[in-house]
């Protein structure tokens, strides 16, 4: 890597962050293929069948394991995680990257997604009665900075971090990719029976998008706090479900889009 | 939306990035699905086939329109695009997702995913001559930033900039999904037969990914530079298909990851 900064440059190693393809498979048929960093690849595969719907809790699924991809010395590459769902649970009919929507016969539009993600989630989030003190919220980003271990190094990461309502740290995970990192945090969850994540902030470096959102949903959590700005579709959907978004999170200050009544506000 | 910042606490209305979902048909078949920012969705088609390897060029295309998706009250969504692609050219047998490794009988890794993508390649990037002044180079965010209209009112989209030589800006689209602020800049090249773009600079804010990377190769294009880190895998694809990639491109700086050669430092 060669390293420019004014007048100096400077040859030298450097560490990136690593990717790798992830295909995860049900009962030997491919499902769905992800790029993400190695590591948790467990949890990212039990949080993306949470969250995709797939699964309701670990209960649901009978085993999994690193399967036969090879890379030409032989070697296990532990790119392919093979999944046996428990019996009675239905392995859905089609791609997962297209189920946002309902049918062919309604309208394909940002309304339509949000209803089929109202319509799948199980938990209503609504009655969760939390009471989050806005110093615990701007608390958030220093924790989840500080709990970072990779990021300084590379600054390649997506972080996502799982927080209790008094701002304690349950889970922290970093991936390449945004939703890979909340599906780890999720699926760690999932993997102890700890769905819904009831009364839970997950805080996100970036933005949120509706797919984040859909994440939250699907886990039942109610606070998502990003540092930068959320989606039109990401407030939408936050409203419906009732999760309170929270953006711009970052020194004194954020903006709260949605179920403002949750932030405690000092008088 | 309610706005903290320290002491202060406003309620008011807030400017959101625009997000919704885009369905790609080829004669009438769902190919993809993309929540993009609305706008620019023809440039947006006719990248995306790009640099899937679909089509080589406009010519590829017979023509397309937004089709029968409306809404509750009968109204186009504008979420439906269909594609008839020319004669003779072939419509892809599998979803697009999934069709960055070889086969199933190959290992999955990123040494397989660089091989499938070097394979559809079609242009010779390596030959392209190009010798870009390091002033120019760093002089890229600035033009980016200030060439960005909607940025500074919602601070929620993703910018992609496509620059001469010479650091004349070709064309610069954002979108919440940084493969769509991409897509669409190469789809604005693509419909105007401009591929492939060699000795051209793509310009990305935040991070560099083996997605965009891929893209970037998939156009020819000879400089891919990024305000943020890239993967590990970005950097593999970029050496092998002789991509410079250039990181943390701010303020007087940057780190080349790739084909140092192409950057002239000044003596």
């Amino acid at each position: 890597m060669l390293r420019i900064r004014g007048g100096l440059r400077t040859t030298r190693p450097d560490t990136v962050a690593a990717e790798e393809p992830l295909e995860i498979r049900l009962a030997g048929k491919p499902l769905a293929v992800t790029m993400r960093t190695p590591g948790h690849d467990f949890d990212l595969v039990h949080g993306f069948l949470a969250t995709e719907g797939v699964i309701a809790g670990h209960d649901d699924v009978a085993g999994l394991r690193y399967c036969d991809s090879v890379d030409a010395d032989g070697r296990n590459t532990y790119n392919v995680v093979d999944v046996d769902l428990a019996p009675g649970v239905q392995a859905p009919d089609t791609a997962l990257d297209r189920n946002f929507y309902t049918s062919s016969s309604c309208g394909v539009c940002g309304k339509a997604s949000i209803d089929a993600i109202r319509t799948r989630t199980s938990y209503d989030i609504t009655s969760d009665g939390l009471r989050l003190p806005l110093d615990v919220l701007l608390a958030l980003p220093d924790r989840l900075r500080a709990a970072q271990e990779v990021f300084e190094k590379t600054g390649g990461l997506h972080a996502a971090g799982l927080f209790t309502a008094t701002g304690e740290l349950v889970a922290l995970r970093e991936d390449v990719g945004r939703h890979n990192a909340v599906d780890k945090v999720i699926g760690d969850a999932v993997r102890e029976g700890r769905l819904p994540l009831s009364g839970h902030v997950l805080m996100v470096s970036g933005r949120s998008s509706f797919e984040l959102t859909q994440k939250a949903a699907m886990a039942g959590i109610s606070v998502l706090a990003a540092v930068s700005a959320p989606s039109s579709l990401a407030v939408e959907l936050a409203r419906e479900v009732g999760i309170t978004l929270v953006g711009f999170l970052r020194g004194d200050g954020c903006n709260v889009y949605t179920c403002t009544e949750r932030i405690a506000l000092p008088q």
